[in-house]
């Protein structure tokens, strides 16, 4: 019996190999066409994987004819058998590696410009620029795209251990009016004639929430109008949140962060193993009992180790922090480490002293591997002692009207931590820029295409255009 | 055995019914108080329901003094012992019913401010602008919570049909350059000096998306700085979209939306049954199949029942849609219908025109109970007829450079569907105004506080801020 090829279920190529002898409907993009001779090779990249599909004139003279025009990126759509494979041909890269569809029948669905570059290698070698130029394109890579499938997990992870602490996902504005939590540049937006920015964090709106909901939990944007261009840096980033309330101490806060941190990199770990294998990352160290230090601790520790005097510093530096995970891998075999109690002076207004030393407060980051990828803290959350630190801090009370009414009517102890959704990216998988690890990255320099290229490389990129089309 | 408070592990309100005679720690906001002769009772608050607490001065003398100054909104620990309410006394509107704790102990954690209006009543009676000025309390009150428990449901739900849907989750930028839909007003961003603006919707990146993992979906904001003040509007609002690739047809498109439409909406009210009856909704009504119409069916069936003339309109206004609904209702027993073939002038640019009859489009909205609450539509997948639509809408194409990349490199047929969280709540539950729906509403008159008081507003303002800190 024939079918048509558009009335045929579609089959993922994930299910193809029980499919033997079978014929079938597959679609996808052709990832690469190789001929030999008189057969002609196709690799077709689906959702789920690779197929190969092999065009054979005497078995479909049409469909081979169609297929030897075809070009990378050509959405497609193949009729054909599945087949089996002989044991020597067996590839084990390839999820359907045990078999190859002969073709029967192809459509066409949507053609593709010749590619700028070659995408069929297994990494894409390009430049950072050349990258970024070409997203819509270099994202169907697949080892680029695996940075955004352990992205997909991380944020389900990440909901995931908000809702086993009980928390409640709450959405909050990006646009603000007065509020500023001081510190980074903003970028200011002309609402209707008003003044008003984008909110540099969710923490004030999350930390009102608390006298809702006690535990929150979101997923929000942090803009970030710093004039730099670091490896680390985006002006639109991407926040996961938790904050919660009633807390008995603060020791309960560094239960949960670690309990979350952890949770989340070891889950995701364990669901894409093949995917860290692949960036060349192990599975993360994780001890029974986190290792904790406060910042002087970390600081005496790492002074032995390195002979340098950290004495004077209110902060680890890039290296310090290095340092100090190289400490927690060899004595205590953890990929984490706990940094509590930063200076008080080095953290936001909202920070809770230490009421034992009010020089250094109830504030923590976890470090993975050599980075932060975490930050928080206790709050304060008395009124009277909020809007005191505020005053310290040269904040204005008075463009804090909502978040300070949240404290005015009752407020129990309180904290919470966030983590940079592409920071984490970058670091789990151990890429070398932050900007690999965002979609679609903003920075200084561009917004998807590039601010300022000169006439003449613009000139080059028209023409580039044009005779893309062309071809 | 006498515990400190500080020490024992918080029992959450809705466990104590089964600790009678067990000496306990709850904690929470003081919901109401009411001195009955020489008894005190609370009602405490905590996340997962109320509980009545009695102070007795022959059992605890201290503490029944602290609780003689107990006001709405502290946030107190107790330590007291669980009692079992005789028969008579059980209260089935609370989740401790069967219970009251006889306290021994109050710790107060943090004070809180005379409430400026009554917040113990069953619903909160103050006026839309109040509502929001205050809205940091405001939230706090029982029916105003289930608001926004339901939205934090409708998202898990909405993630949940996502993922059986075989969906990756993308995080997609808010700050966009060169491109706009068209239509509606946008908000400008200063970038470095450069022109930026805030996106109307994450349609263009989720359709870039579909090159990449060809089905995804994504919880994002758009900004919309149309000015005006409806019931219906804000300027920040949340999406919920999906794109999908491969697809064999429109039909296809159209059991997707339903599928999902429907799933989230029943699975939300079946998690909430009680939160629907309180808000005086009903389930909703789901047939075996939703009744689909296009849009000039729909308008015939308008018209024969209303004696109206539609025959020149190009779309359904509110009157029509709730006609419809009606319609589907008595005639269909279902809640829900969709509507196709709007007008292809009517849509954006990107919408697919039905070859069978290019003025009408392969469009859809999935109307609820009289409104829309999903709009979609097929795409034009083919590069050189979308660069034809943009010209054709007025749309320049130079503007659209990394967009019209991903259909430069191959785009199956595809197309999507997206749905407005606010608005979905607001209609789940039948509120009258979507300002309700947002836990920060954006609009014209306001960002958090209003924008234009008069002096004498603010002076009245600033008398009862002084006032009620003195309190």
């Amino acid at each position: 019996m024939m079918f048509a090829v558009d009335i045929m279920e579609r089959i993922l190529v994930k299910n193809t190999s029980g499919l033997i002898n079978q014929e079938i409907l597959v679609q996808g993009f052709v990832q690469a066409r190789r001929d030999h001779g008189k057969l002609i090779f196709i690799d077709l990249r689906d959702r789920t994987g690779l197929l190969q599909v092999v065009f054979n004139p005497r078995v479909a003279q049409d469909a081979h004819k169609i297929a030897s025009n075809l070009r990378p990126e050509y959405a497609v759509s193949v009729r054909g058998t599945v087949k089996k494979r002989p044991e020597h041909m067996i590839n084990e890269k390839i999820i359907s590696g045990t078999v190859e569809l002969e073709a029967v029948e192809i459509d066409i669905l949507s053609k593709a410009d010749t590619l700028p570059f070659d995408m069929g290698g297994e990494s894409l070698d390009v430049e950072l620029p050349t990258l970024l130029d070409h997203r819509a394109l270099t994202l169907r890579h697949e080892r680029v795209k695996k940075i955004f499938e352990i992205q997909a997990a991380i944020i389900e992870e990440f909901r995931r251990a908000s809702l086993d602490l009980d928390c409640t996902e709450v959405v909050v504005p990006t646009i603000a009016s007065g509020a500023t939590e001081g510190g980074a540049e903003v970028f200011p937006i002309d609402y209707f004639g008003h003044h008003a920015f984008l909110t540099q964090s969710p923490q004030l709106y999350k930390q009102i929430m608390v006298g809702v909901f006690e535990r929150v939990f979101l997923i929000a944007k942090a803009y970030r109008a710093e004039p730099s261009v670091t490896t680390r840096h985006l002006t639109e980033a991407t926040q996961m949140d938790i904050e919660i309330g009633f807390i008995k101490d603060f020791t309960e806060l560094l239960d949960a962060l670690e309990k979350v941190g952890v949770a989340m990199i070891n889950n995701v770990s364990e669901k894409h193993p093949e995917i860290l294998k692949e960036f060349g990352v192990d599975k993360p160290l994780v001890p029974t009992k986190i290792p904790r230090l406060t910042l002087r601790e970390a600081q005496e520790i790492i002074s032995k180790r390195t002979n340098r005097d950290l004495s004077k510093e209110m902060d680890l530096n890039p290296e310090d922090e290095r340092e100090i995970c190289k400490w927690a891998r060899t004595e205590h075999k953890s990929d984490f480490v706990t940094i509590t109690h930063f200076p008080t002076k080095k953290r936001a207004f909202y920070t809770m002293p230490d009421p034992a030393d009010p020089e250094y407060s109830l504030s923590y980051d976890l470090l993975f591997r050599g980075i932060e990828v975490l930050s928080g803290s206790e709050r304060i959350h008395d009124y009277d002692q909020l809007v005191e630190a505020m005053k310290h801090k040269g904040v204005d009370p008075a463009n804090f009207g909502i978040y300070l009414q949240a404290f005015k009517y009752g407020m129990p102890p309180e904290g919470g931590f966030s983590f940079g959704l592409e920071r984490l990216t970058m670091k789990l998988l151990e890429l070398t820029n932050v900007r690999e690890a965002s979609l679609f990255p903003r920075d200084m320099e561009r917004i998807d295409e590039r601010f300022s290229k000169t006439e003449e490389e613009k000139e080059v990129l028209q023409k580039n255009k044009s005779s893309e089309r062309n071809n």
